[in-house]
């Protein structure tokens, strides 16, 4: 199963909620455990580029951030407010 | 399923062949169809964030996009050179 085929089988009920969604998900695999992680910060990073486009309210993300010795997950769910205007 | 319990069922093959790969996904559920998207342009936003932590070349992304009435997703697949070092 590929990734878009997982979005794919979410959508239904996601979508007979009406609610605006926006989820990012970033995966890091890595070679070698001993590698310094940069997701915590890249995170903030992505949150500051996703704030161009749409309106966040910091109440509405939600994080997960797992990591392991050869993956490191960092998912970001953010439920955006109802009938937003995109900002462009 | 989660996202992350994706990840961690795809992540054995994966490590199996020791590549460092940067997996990004963004997935927009929308209310309307008649919304702009603006999921290109974030494309090239994400990736300049990505670029101050590691070295990209720009023939290792792979790029999905698709959308339908509902969702747009994007998919970013980035292999990384072996053995590079962090940016930081």
């Amino acid at each position: 199963m590929s990734l878009l085929d997982y979005f794919k089988t979410s959508k239904t009920s996601s979508a007979s909620l009406a609610k605006e969604r926006l989820q990012i998900l970033v995966a890091h695999e890595r070679v070698s455990k001993d590698q310094p992680t940069y997701l915590p910060q890249l995170q903030k990073e992505l949150l500051e580029v996703i704030q161009k486009y749409v309106n966040v309210d910091r109440n509405s993300i939600s994080v997960s951030f797992e990591q392991n010795d050869h993956q490191e997950t960092l998912e970001l769910n953010i439920t955006l407010p109802e009938q937003q205007a995109n900002k462009f």
